[in-house]
């Protein structure tokens, strides 16, 4: 097992132990072995900064990695069990195409900050994508909320009927939901954007590593300075990651929860588009809206992910191995969580409503609110208008387009300010 | 029961039934009723600029909130079983003092929008709380770090020895930490900044609220726009300020780890102030550090509070009573989470290193490392310098002030950068 | 502060500080005083078996507990901030009236064995009745499932319309699931039947103590033998016990979603009685079925009391004050949990099914899944009676009770098997 | 597309999104094709009896099952991306050998309750495996208690040395908590020994099934009888499941904590043999005990799958997609459990104390308590005795060993009760 780094002559090493320390971690390497190959050159272009490369050889480390990463891009270089983890992976590249020059590489790094930038400038893009999509189904709802003004739809608390809402509404709603959470997740982008290459093992090591060149060159922010904090934000930060993609996925769990209401028979108010169905083994005359359910379902994955790093962190200062697990973890969430996202802006598109259904859905005595705050507002006590409002009889002249008008209030039917919301999206792309 | 708002007359009520309802709410609004009548205050502002309440309406009802404000901050109004929650406290007391005037107050509001203005205002005095109180304890790391430069301590990775470490790298990590935790908390306010008052239940009202005046006198960055967002938001904010605080102490339950070990006889590199410890009632010889194990242990109160926020939230759009829960999450997580970070920078400052222990922890092979990468830094390939420096007999001449001041890669013991760190210490303050 | 047992003279004790170590503690021990009451008494009874108290001694002792008891039941002593907790509040009461005789009771005992066995009586308690409420539950299931026999109730899956279900399927259902809890709860109760005192502070005492006297006296089925264990299993029962409660109350979550779905206007297949709704401050038409979303909400109380004992568990062996915790944790989630069990039995007998409504719902199409298995077992290749069986004018002349008592395979509506789950109730009792 | 069931003609397939739907399930099915084949022999035998199959297409029925089942078992039949599912890829392959005949298998059962089976067998036989390992890590500890009863070990709280305590009761501690463990497991395993196969979708089917046969033929101890109860047990059943092994997890954790600090250079109470260390490739110098770390990292990958199940669980009655994510839950769950506990034993009999540290961990002052017990036990007032044994001149002339003999509380070092323990393991077996 050459490829064991730290293999010493003549130890006894066990096939079972070993299976139990690999785990998974060169599979999920795969996601993570473009990054550390591009640190890995900003390291070596660090070295020649101190004279450590040669020019030449900088350069000879540089083409080799190019190489390696196109490898890995087109499919020709596959990271599997014949290698420890990604960093052996390129490290036996280089040694393979440039002998000693190669083991240069590993001067003034360990394993510890590799698989920190690595992992950082993954989450980053990972956030990025995320925001990215959130921006983009945000962008969906504000088109339609702006497109479907007057479209009567029942608005509802505690699941009961409770005023005339609108599509528009509805739509204002997750726009302004969606576009928080690409706020949040470029808020979190920001706050992991700082580079821990250099840190070597949480404790620096005796050369005067170009510490600024790399930050800049990897277009990290800014540099984690404390060596001994780069090795505390490992999980901290994957954490925080999670919970930004956490809080979008919160909300298009709640979006699936009102479409697969809105798809059932009792509802009705939403077709889905034949694709986001399936047919059932059993019930030939069914379709269920199962792309919505897994949707839906999706948050669970990225709650195990949290707990999975959360779990891990209970230990003092410095590295410890239980961290390993933290990669599964994150591919695990952000894996589930980009692909659910990834759906979202177009299921948006392709929603249909059902008009017919949506306008049946609002009785008479959805108004008994609004005459409520007439009457309150004509100078009637507050609490007796409201028994006053409760009297059927008032009901009977209303409809839901007059009540939708009237309500006035910022951000109701009547007022949506829609343009803020379309100001913000501008200023988010 | 004559504060139960929505009673009619001959409705059978269930003393159980009523209780399970009820909850601890009351209790728990002893947390936010200031806040609910600060927002009260400027609902009634906002009435009177559209004419809903006279000049001098708006002045009676301003005098009288300000009055039970008073009367709550003095313990002289006590929230109880009296009340069925603090909406209806605040609106009885002014109806009692102002009759029909005071039944005013809840024109052009419900209940869902006033408890989520009152919890956000909570929530972000509670996260800038927070983060002041992490910005405190990095000052006291980073005072000490300046200060304490020539301090060997051993650096371990995996719980074993690995290299000479120093106070000054541990309290420079504690500082970036704490200064991070503190950024994510400001962050975090930011992003919750949104006035949700004047949403009603979620579908707004048929009425032209000044959001805009009650958004600005409430001293919100910006209006949450959608009133159904204003509803989604609920528990999504909860969450993401329980996540702050999360992180920050996620690093306190790491500092508590490193000093429970740092206080056991094993290491014995601190001694901790008698203040922090107690006896115990069988073993008379003893001191034990409670006072860090309950800081430890106090991110599980926190991740109880998140996951109670979070389990709520698989729930179509819409208030659902079951969010009623997540008031007591936030009290929980905040109360004990905010109590620990608040002996924070008062245990930083007290702890006392064991010089003498700390040293003597150093032992020769630790040099392993630095040699190496001198070894290698010199022209050895570095797996070469790697075998070379695993030598015994190549550590005899080295001492740990010598192997720190060698160690001058940025932010490590040769080069700690505490300049960078402080700025940005003095930006945040 | 003369009650804090490990005080020394001249100590400085820091009020903040005080406060924090102290928390809730004392007023959770409300909860637990009479277990550690009861415990004591059993102690004391060890104690003058093997000569360390005179019979006398402790008989004076056992009249004092048995006082104190009855002044806690009667409310006559009330818990409170004067005492460090449950354990001092009770030896202080003995030595106020017993004077050094008074002081023996803590002979050979530790805090932390008292706290054990005062949680361990405590749990078994919550255990047992929450059995006996999802007993009830199923009992009341059980009946309403033999008396609604044939009440046609769609069957869905996806949330779409399925099959034929009928409201004694529904029961069945429920009734099993209960059953299942109910026995999960009882073997939970077996697993933590093990008695803890006499272990001390996990190292046992030099004392022969009659462990196997305490452990009849207080009717645990076994010994917790090793004393080491006994405080590794704090926590660890704690959580099985919230644990196995957690599975009642999963089941509930999703009962009350049914309810929730079956109360609404899009649905309308259940009346609930006025007394599980309440009306909106607002919203003046509406009846809100609150109590079930309640109910539907309190798992996340469980799953959130889980997380903190599970948290706090990342330890070495022995006791560490982080475990303190662990009290609030099982006192919030056995609260919210029993309150909410407590009202499932009245709930399943009161509520009242729409018998058009569900009528109406089953469709004609509801039948295509039956015709398939008749014509597959008529001979038709399974796939060829799919497609065939999905052509609507095979549905004509189909209806609901044909359909119903059609299915016959043992668990449907055409086979219940009741018998076999009365029987498992009766067995249950 | 021909393996998709449910596909009609003419129908639009969208890349993405049937990605998005099939997620990594069909290679998650690899667990558990070979109980699915089982599970359909059974189906297949119910249905000849009720005369759905002739005997010779059961005959040849169980003769392709088998064949398939050897060829999955032998790695030729490998279940991958051509396959929607496990289903599908075994009714294909009797569709391909028996054409028509094959296509009977399907009859009167849904995939719904195929996979419940297939997950219920698999749940049981991952259960029964970790019971197995626990009696063994117990069986271990036993061994190790009775040979090592005079060896000291101090005795920590709060990891501050307490008393003396010795490694037979530190191992007598683990034998009864992995005895606990084994009989959770155990527990659990009756728990969900129930039969789901016959209910289909969750409503039955019109056929007489013999579900009785069934039950009986795959080993289950009881039918679970209401075809809805079927359904809702989806995730409650491997939450449990999931929980019973995290019980044995967390005492592995704490565990693995013990180890992890007692093999550093502090404690120095423990060697473990190489194979269960690794090298670090910057600090030659270091072993560390990376595969203590991962077995105590497993909790958090347990902890992460009961929050996967448990957070999908808020769902009304009948199947929805959602629950389609419990299957990489289980599998990811019970996956790393079983790696970590199956080295347990062997690592229990391979950790080699270092008696000579320990016994000098033990200082005088160790003794104040039993000291205290001593003079209370003598009749000095247990408050006085306290005082009286903290002078440590008291301390002088005692010894570790007396400490331990003297110790006689049941349980305690002087009367360890191991032949108890011994009864309730063989019992076990």
């Amino acid at each position: 097992m050459s490829n064991v780094l730290w293999a010493k002559p003549g130890m006894d090493i066990d096939a079972d132990i070993q299976r139990f320390l690999a785990g998974d971690d060169v599979i999920l390497d795969r996601e993570f072995i473009r990054y550390d190959i591009r640190a890995s050159g900003a390291h070596a272009e660090g070295l020649e900064r101190i004279g450590i490369l040669a020019a030449d050889e900088l350069a000879a480390i540089a083409r080799e990695l190019a190489e390696l990463d196109a490898d890995v891009a087109g499919g020709r270089f596959v990271l599997d069990e014949r290698f420890e983890d990604m960093h052996s992976a390129i490290e036996a590249r280089l040694i393979e195409r440039l002998g000693d020059v190669g083991k240069k590489i590993h001067t003034g790094r360990s394993r510890n900050d590799q698989v920190l930038v690595a992992t950082r400038l993954w989450l980053k893009d990972r956030l990025a994508h995320a925001a990215g999509l959130c921006h983009a189904a945000a962008g969906v709802a504000l088109d339609r909320a702006e497109a479907e003004a007057h479209l009567p739809l029942p608005g509802y608390t505690h699941l009961q009927r409770a005023m005339v809402s609108s599509a528009a509404m509805w739509w204002a709603g997750w726009a302004e939901a969606f576009l928080d959470d690409a706020g949040r997740l470029r808020q979190t982008w920001s706050w992991i954007d700082a580079n821990p290459l250099g840190s070597a093992a949480g404790y620096g090591v005796n050369l005067p590593l170009d510490r600024d060149h790399t930050t800049s060159a990897l277009g990290f922010g800014r540099m984690q300075v404390a060596a001994t904090y780069a090795q505390l934000s490992r999980g901290k930060f994957e954490l925080a990651a999670l919970e930004a993609l956490g809080s979008a996925l919160l909300d298009l769990r709640r979006l699936a929860w009102d479409l697969s209401l809105f798809a059932s028979a009792e509802y009705a108010f939403v077709r889905l588009p034949a694709k986001y169905t399936t047919g059932s083994s059993l019930m030939p005359n069914k379709r269920n809206p199962d792309v919505i359910e897994l949707m839906r379902g999706v948050y669970a994955s990225v709650a195990a992910a949290k707990i999975e790093v959360e779990q891990l962190l209970s230990l003092p200062s410095g590295y410890h191995r239980d961290l390993q697990y933290s990669k599964g973890a994150i591919v695990h969430g952000f894996g589930r969580g980009l692909a659910a996202l990834g759906l979202l802006p177009d299921l948006l598109r392709a929603m249909e409503w059902q008009p017919e259904r949506m306008r049946a859905a609002t009785e008479a005595s959805r108004y008994a609110t609004g005459l409520a705050v007439e009457l309150a507002a004509a100078g009637l006590p507050c609490r007796g208008a409201y028994r006053e409002a409760a009297n059927p009889e008032r009901w009977a002249d209303r409809d839901p387009d007059a009540s939708l008008s009237a309500r006035v209030s910022p951000g109701a039917a009547g007022a949506l300010r829609l343009d803020g919301l379309r100001q913000r999206w501008a200023a988010g792309r």
